[in-house]
């Protein structure tokens, strides 16, 4: 594999992939120790429901403390669609039928159903909108940025704002900030931690050795994640028809590198390098995954439009958009 | 004029009437001192911007400290929405023209653009929704609560979820919100205050004698408001068919008592006895107003499925819903 534009082009990272990273994320940095994150998975793999949050973590020698969502849902008709929301998060293809439009839910990236700090929480999230977004160019309601979650992340159709599917979600991630302040765009754990720059630039090669050690035990060696008997995922496809597309925000190398850092493998956050979160991350980003719905017919002016340095859109494969 | 199912019915009132009442106001009762709110009147006889908020009332020998919305709009595109927002919010049936039906500006209702406490402030009602509400039988988001104000209250059109009118409020609610609690139901200032059941039955005949000596100074002796030269109303119309429709919050008389009593006359919140509020509602409830949008084509049947004893609606006049 040979990716010499992403690969020159990272080596010009620095400043430049922090400023763009921030977009979505002007938090502070922060590494959320590994012991946490282990003592809050359930034997089956998933984060559980229910148990005490992250209470603090390191940064700079400055202790943070978490929002702490709550965790009873109320018996009433709000708490109904509350649970509606959260089963939408947790089994997107079955209960967003019609929009999700591959094999992942929410809460792959969005960790214990959305509670996860440094994992783009949904109380963090919640706050955050309406908000200006590059990606848009405009100011996106929170419904705006979820329907970027189904087109992107989900591969699909955004729900439209006023559906019962975007109705049950929004209520389910009201629910989840009770207390958290309206417009605090800087909660500790929100979005996904920005790492520094690798001391190395990130490798595609080394990156599959990673992979090989660390992921490929629950995602597959083929990285196509892998089905329980009932035909659902119980580990998500990093890649392929299955998996999310060229216009994801996890597309991006930073992103993902964040992400995994912070929280892969499952249970073990935290336990890998920088750099080897870095490089398994340009990994995933050399394998094939569907085309971005914003491609204009021209790859180039595609590319150009809508793609920076941190991925290699245009030189990684390009899978066909779904039909429908 | 008499309205016997109505004044026999306030009879009943009590508990009951405090019960109907809780339902988008669940805070506290909380009087509010004239002074302060005097404090706030800019010589126009509009509550002006950007003033210090009342910093606290007294209720029950409890001090009361109101929440603090920003000030300052920040100079960005997000911004410029919240401005959208304010700009639709107190000159409605220009800047959101094709939904607002008739003469009422959000404003009107919620004084001090949505700032003042005891007014229905945006920043209370911003952090408690999505909520189960009896009007509806559902819970609605924040959007289809808004979209409820456009129907009743501006005797219009609901705007799309995703239209730009509607995505401007509620940036500029969430704007105004900075730092309130996410689900915090309980502010002070929420809403309307509840008035205890009054000494006397509410008295239509009574009232007209408050109205003329308080009220028709500025919404003019007819009630029907005061144009400036522009065509546009500085004080709104009560009733008539530029106002408020048979199925707005305020055509209940215990909602516009409340109202009345924390906020009128404008400037001299707190001045009216509880008697003479409730009388002055009474008194406005009795006058002609827009038919309720949901009337089935039975007046009756409309009467029961929507209506309770606090309102005259089948007894006082209704007006014909404007076409389109």
């Amino acid at each position: 594999m040979n990716y010499p534009r992403a690969i020159s082009a990272l080596a010009l990272l620095g400043s430049a992939l922090i400023l763009a990273g921030c977009q979505e994320k002007p938090g502070e940095e922060q590494a959320r120790p590994a012991a946490q994150t282990a003592a809050t998975q359930s034997p089956a793999g998933e984060l559980a429901r229910g148990l005490p949050p992250t209470p603090a973590a390191q940064s700079g020698g400055k202790a943070l403390t978490y929002f702490n969502p709550p965790e009873k849902i109320p018996d009433n008709e709000f708490g109904k669609l509350v649970r509606q929301g959260e089963l939408i998060f947790t089994d997107t293809p079955t209960y967003a039928k019609g929009f999700a439009g591959n094999g992942l839910n929410c809460a792959n990236c969005h960790i214990d159903h959305g509670r996860q700090p440094n994992s783009a929480p949904l109380w963090a999230a919640y706050v955050s909108y309406p908000a200006f977004r590059k990606k848009t160019g405009e100011v996106n309601s929170f419904e705006e940025r979820l329907q970027g979650c189904f087109m992107y992340s989900m591969n699909g159709k955004a729900p439209p704002a006023d559906s019962e599917v975007m109705k049950a979600l929004v209520t389910y991630a009201y629910w989840m900030a009770e207390g958290a302040p309206v417009g605090d765009t800087k909660m500790a754990g929100r979005g996904y931690p920005e790492l520094d720059k690798p001391a190395q630039e990130p490798s595609a090669e080394r990156g599959a050795k990673v992979f090989a050690a660390n992921c490929a035990v629950c995602h597959g060696a083929n990285g196509l994640g892998q089905k329980a008997s009932n035909g659902k995922y119980v580990f998500p496809p990093l890649w392929g028809p299955d998996s999310f597309n060229w216009g994801a925000g996890m597309h991006r190398i930073n992103t993902a590198a964040g992400f995994i850092k912070a929280n892969m493998p499952l249970g073990k956050g935290g336990s890998l390098s920088d750099q080897d979160a870095w490089d398994v991350a340009a990994y995933m980003n050399s394998q094939p995954r569907p085309q971005d719905p914003r491609f204009t017919g021209n790859l180039a002016e595609t590319d150009k439009k809508y793609h920076d340095e941190n991925c290699y859109y245009g030189e990684a494969p390009i899978l066909p958009r779904k039909k429908g």
